[in-house]
């Protein structure tokens, strides 16, 4: 990160933006993959190709980009937001494919975290002889990536907490009412949101106050699995996830479960079995189905127990110039059991946006 | 309001800014009376005078501006932020002033609310062959001057309530202990807002919970009247609030209290009897006491039922980057029994900005 007035970082930089940009076309629909975009110059130094990794299983962005390049790659340069992979997996190295395009240089943004690649495709390259520049917008590119690296590195998908409260910090009316404390920029902002994540969870109380369709609203395609984390032992028939025609939805549950006549209707929700149904052992589920980032859209008691199981990494609140009261009226969150100012989760203040009537906060939990 | 654009207006728009700066000065200081500011300029339009409102019973804005200038207002102009008054009050009426001056134009912003003046005063002057021009940056004087004219008009002090929440809405730990949810920055603001009030009232709830000094660490003289409004029995004996050398206490009471070894103390505080102990029977006693301004600085149910006796224009809240949690922590209010969304109190979003790690929200609840 201290190369970043090195005027050969400078010089990729206007090419690496593009590349950013491209690879954030396909933001909410790579996973478990990466965000990836490239550029390819021919000798030049003129455009002559532009990729991005859309889906898993589909080319990764190299390939789009050489492709479109084709004979014009010859000679020139690669720019890409990641390192290129040197494994076998859904789809061939691109390793293999920017060796025998005849491309020169590489320039890339970040190294790639995944350990199957971490370093070697960069060194792949340079045996074979091309010029390799790497650390290009290096921190752009780890920020468009970071639920991926984290992912990676800690085998559990990244966590937004999202909650939406009034100026006196209710999320609803003591019957339990709530719809709707945010405006409607702010719930088309937390479309925009749910499109960008991988799943979506809620807990059965949620499910029964709210009986919430979660979806993008079609931003998402597909939409993000919906999830239902119950410790219960039942939950109701009739409810709007249960219908997946629109969207695929997952019921965790732990041992004592009954799934009854949920898993005898047409299009039946998934069941996922969990030994203890808390947050951490839902993520390392949604990890194998292929989430990178999952969004909280849950009551105060599993928002609580997300946080100290270390599954958020991120707030997401929308403030509403609204007062609510209510001495039993729900609030974000349930107990920590804090008894001292000294014990309490002090944040750093991130940054917040005005988004119609209401604000919008983005509270970091994570530090990079 | 429609004569903005009026050239007469546009031109004597930037003395009277200077006057309204001048009127800003003693911000805090004048209750009862209001925020005034004023200018004089000789025939030639020079700066010949300059004067505000320091405190009641001193001087008025124009009568200092005018004694600066001497002589040399003869055929000048006075510029001055609102109507001059033209009845005997602790000082002789300014119109006299005015008129032995020689000054031959007067211009002001904002007519008086007073109905000992409005209008009167303008006219008088009119009468005696002056040019009056009025209507100058008028929204810009009524705006310095709305907790003034919300008691002429209302009868009742204009009331701030603040409060300092956590993300997740609370306002204590569930043991009590709040100190400090927000940052200096913010806690030194509190300073300042105090400063600009002329009363600060708590409930005995938050008096035996935090034990409060409530004044503004000496940036107003004198400091802001500290108020417990009780409706209990009693209160405890020992108490910042009850060393008088500081700042003025009272203590407003319903018919059942005990003033007990409280009277008795060395600089006892005063007691101030009420027949219902409620937030608009205390304010009715506090205009009395020359309040314009006071800031709600208590817990919840005094909160709640200040807002529900319209005792509350305009809030300022703090929020800081913590969270707490806890199923009984305490919130910034309590229960208006609404059981629906369309009951709750919709606000307008006003102004939000940054202080230290927190954020800082000003939020009408009167419309001007």
């Amino acid at each position: 990160m201290n190369r970043k007035s090195d005027p050969s970082i400078q010089k990729w930089a206007p090419w690496m933006r593009r590349a950013l940009e491209l690879a954030s076309l396909a933001e909410g629909n790579t996973s478990p993959n990466p965000l990836v975009g490239a550029v390819v110059l021919d000798a030049e130094g003129r455009l002559v190709g532009e990729g991005f990794h859309s889906q898993a299983g589909e080319p990764h962005a190299e390939v789009w980009a050489l492709r479109q390049a084709g004979t014009k790659s010859k000679g020139g340069t690669l720019i890409v937001t990641l390192e290129p992979c040197c494994h076998q997996g859904r789809t061939p190295p691109c390793t293999t494919a920017i060796l025998t395009s005849g491309i020169s240089r590489v320039v890339i943004a970040l190294e790639d975290p995944d350990p199957r690649v971490s370093g070697f495709g960069a060194s792949l390259l340079k045996e074979a002889g091309l010029e390799v520049i790497t650390g290009v917008l290096e921190e752009e590119a780890f920020s468009q990536n970071r639920a991926f690296i984290f992912r990676i590195t800690n085998g559990r998908p990244w966590g937004v907490l999202k909650w939406a409260m009034s100026l006196d910090g209710r999320v609803a009316l003591p019957n339990g009412k709530s719809q709707w404390i945010s405006c409607k920029e702010a719930r088309d902002w937390v479309y925009r949101l749910r499109s960008k994540c991988d799943a979506v969870i809620v807990g059965g109380g949620t499910l029964r106050a709210d009986d919430p369709l979660l979806t993008s609203r079609g931003l998402s395609n597909p939409e993000p699995i919906r999830v239902v984390l119950t410790s219960g032992k039942e939950l109701p028939l009739e409810a709007q996830l249960w219908d997946t025609s629109i969207a695929r939805t997952i019921i965790a549950h732990g041992p004592e479960f009954v799934e009854g006549r949920i898993k005898q209707m047409k299009s039946a929700p998934e069941f996922v079995s969990l030994d203890s149904p808390g947050p951490l052992d839902l993520l390392k589920k949604l990890v194998l189905k292929g989430c990178n980032r999952v969004l909280w859209e849950c009551g105060p008691s599993l928002a609580t127990a997300a946080i100290e199981q270390g599954c958020v990494q991120e707030l997401a609140i929308v403030l509403a110039p609204k007062l609510l009261g209510g001495e039993s009226s729900m609030t974000p969150l349930g107990d920590f059991g804090f008894t001292s100012m000294s014990q309490v989760l002090d944040l750093v203040a991130g940054s917040t946006r005005k988004i119609g009537t209401d604000w919008l906060f983005s509270v970091p939990f994570h530090k990079d």
